[in-house]
């Protein structure tokens, strides 16, 4: 039993505070340079790492947990540039105008960090959703200390993984307190509850994330959570892309809603195909046999889920593979009336290796279909030059974070442009928890009203000492 | 009674739903034009617009009403303003990057907006943050069609400025259902309740918003709530400012406490002055006879606030002005040490013409009377040249939304940098009701992932069409 106490988070949090008090007042670079020292740490202990997180998950290795370690450490220095190039402050500038109405006096506007953070790693990436992932790295990037909840399903990885950040972060020259990790069911109640904490990310499920929501809403003071909750991740394919590639897609389907036993958040769960599609034809010779699910409650909550699609009438079974240390992948099939009469029980996510194929019959029935599905993290369209999908795309881009053109949306790249999240059940903000803007969600604005020079922050100084992009008197202004 | 029923809200509601089907493609230029012809609309009625609500108000026309309904105008004008230059939509384009882990694809990310609002308005600002005032202009600049709750201390005020705005976005054509008012406690629950609804902004007091923060919370799927609440906003008076010109200073504080009847978000609550300062010997002379105040609500919470901040042993009253159709402006003094006994009383907003001026012996106590403040709008610090308030400023940015230096929080600019927001109570989240970036509420991100071009919306194909400022590659590129 290692469960952190309600006495040792508290004494962590009040640790976490006290270390605010230095990472607030810290430059940019100096973060930078924790960042940079912390992948550097982690890519030194890169194969012990990934060798106890393969026990832990039954994740391979090679290539799955060394791409997942890869990109956690080119996360941390994603953040590491973010900061530096420094448009991430939003530093804005307005000289005094009498005329206005009211006048505007010396006005300068920055994004200050929020406070200590809390973060509940996510059980399906040890590396890139755990404790020292994407919510951990953008929230110190911005000097925010973090407290992090270990996902009970890889406690040993969390532990090794822990023990490197701090240990990267002390030899940096980073404060005390900048990073914890605790463990333990009660350990993250206590933690939304802890006064000093000022937002939570949090990376799984629509339940457990919908129960953290509630409960930090409950708060005396209301404090913001960062929910990457579920997705089905729609695809459809058009018939023109079925004719023309169909076997070539039903491949690149069976690698994407199998990748990781299917474990992703955006693996492809509904898949929209021409009735008669050669997609449906080809995909049964692509199963696999997965390894062991991540968790025993992830194990119950497929077999939940695969029983109650399969329960609907309507709904037949396309293909299984064969059960290994995991269950069987399988692939279901249903026409658009089902799924509509049965939205509730199809269009709720099945996390783990399995996909719903839904067969329409005309352009009219898809963009019925595609109205009752809730809100995701990506859609995908398939299409060939020519076909007019004007209007299914714009209902897409309205319940989701990313649409897709070709490709498949496991594997989501880290960059300026991404964006991880998307209308309830996918997330309950509009931030991302991916990708370089991940950073707005723990930061503050403060405008500073006819302030001395000497008591401006860096970035609001009249002669920019910090050389960053600013916006001054309403015009973007980029230094050369 | 003209309380809007349920099933009218839900009718409305449904049209601004249908309404946002043509509003999410406009394009900037369309919805700046609105604005503005919704501004003239509302110049060209102003006449009638102030004789209206200064009689429901009791507000005095000039400057008071006058100044108001310019600033409202000139809102919506800045809001064409920004949309029209473009950095609002954060256009970010990243070319395929193959070599990165994962391989990054053409992936370009925009802001989109999040659809049908539902605005509360306020009880004191009966144009700025009412019908047409900041909530509504930054809903509409993004495309996001807008359902009013009218304050119930100005419904004639309200139902005048709905008109002047429907007729005016109906002449711009804007499509119907794009704007509507409703009326009533009930209509209110119904419109932050409905599912069609994807933000609610809200300007009032902390009990009303936290009550409504609480419902939008319980809703199936959660959608932002924007409080603007409640603020004490401190001013500090050091010994240098007070002896250099504390009869000013009093002449200041005065004229902003009982601005408006002490009415504004931003009043000066809670002054911290040197023991025996000219400030305090000086404010007496400077009482005036305030109007009655905006409700019959108001008018009470004001008597209950006074009563329970003079019932604390340690407060004194310094002065009181002559009552006249409303209540006598109040000041009251206290020490430090009473402030940190008696918190709870001492440092809740008393809305109203009162302020509390609290004593302080030495840099030490003031600092220790700051650490009890609770979050707000503003903090306001006067001092002369050579003080070192270093370390009060860096507690006060932690605490305020925006920190003054000279001048006082009443009358917040409406510009690029203005932040009008500040930690719990003063807001529940990290944007602002006031200024340039107040369209951030109202939007939310969409990435695109090798899309062809024909399918992206204009701000991110390949040739910027719109000549806007984009990150392109991490770099920010802003056109000439």
């Amino acid at each position: 039993m290692t469960d952190t106490t309600p006495d040792e988070v508290d004494r962590i949090a009040r640790a976490a505070k006290d270390a605010f008090a230095a990472t607030v007042r810290t430059d940019d670079r100096t973060r930078a340079a924790w960042l940079r020292r912390t992948a550097d740490a982690i890519d030194a202990d890169a194969a012990a790492l990934i060798e106890v997180a393969a026990r832990e998950t039954a994740l391979p290795a090679d290539p799955r947990l060394v791409g997942e370690l890869a990109r956690t450490t080119a996360q941390l220095r994603l953040f590491a540039t973010v900061v530096e190039e420094g448009s991430y402050l939003e530093a804005t500038v307005d000289h005094p105008d009498p005329s206005a109405t009211p006048p505007i006096p010396d006005l300068r506007r920055v994004l200050r960090p929020l406070g200590p953070v809390g973060v509940f790693a996510a059980s399906n990436f040890p590396f890139a959703f755990s404790v020292a992932g994407g919510d951990t790295a953008s929230a110190l990037a911005v000097g925010c200390p973090v407290v992090v909840k270990a996902h009970p399903g890889h406690p040993e990885t969390s532990r090794r993984m822990a023990s490197v950040v701090v240990r990267a972060l002390a030899e940096a020259g980073a404060p005390e307190g900048v990073f914890a990790l605790t463990e333990g069911f009660e350990a993250g109640l206590a933690l939304v509850d802890h006064p000093v904490i000022r937002a939570v990310g949090f990376t799984g499920s629509v339940r457990g994330g919908r129960a953290l929501l509630d409960r930090v809403a409950a708060r005396p003071e209301p404090i913001p959570f960062y929910g990457e909750l579920g997705s089905l991740n729609p695809v459809v394919v058009t018939p023109g892309a079925d004719a023309a590639r169909g076997a070539a897609l039903a491949e690149g389907l069976a690698g994407s809603f199998q990748l990781g036993a299917g474990q992703f958040c955006t693996k492809p769960g509904v898949v929209f195909v021409p009735a008669g599609s050669a997609v449906e034809a080809a995909l049964p010779a692509h199963l696999l046999t997965p390894p062991r699910l991540l968790t025993p409650a992830i194990q119950d909550g497929f077999a939940a889920g695969i029983e109650r699609v399969s329960a609907v009438p309507g709904v037949e079974v396309v293909a299984t593979g064969e059960a290994g240390d995991g269950p069987a992948p399988l692939v279901a099939a249903t026409d658009v009336a089902t799924l509509r009469e049965h939205a509730h029980a199809l269009l709720e996510e099945v996390f783990g290796p399995f996909t719903l194929l839904v067969r329409y019959a005309s352009p009219e029935e898809l963009l019925a279909a595609i109205a009752a599905l809730p809100g995701g993290l990506t859609a995908t369209v398939h299409r060939e030059e020519g076909e007019d999908v004007a209007a299914l795309v714009s209902h897409l881009e309205e319940i989701s974070g990313r649409v897709l053109f070709s490709g498949w949306p496991t594997g989501v790249a880290v960059s300026w442009a991404q964006h991880h999240g998307g209308p309830w059940p996918a997330t309950n903000t509009q931030f991302t928890s991916v990708g370089a803007t991940a950073v707005r969600r723990f930061q503050r604005p403060v405008a500073y009203q006819d302030a001395p020079e000497s008591l401006l922050p860096p970035a609001l100084r009249e002669s920019n000492p910090l050389g960053i992009p600013r916006r001054v008197d309403g015009a973007l202004v980029v230094p050369r």
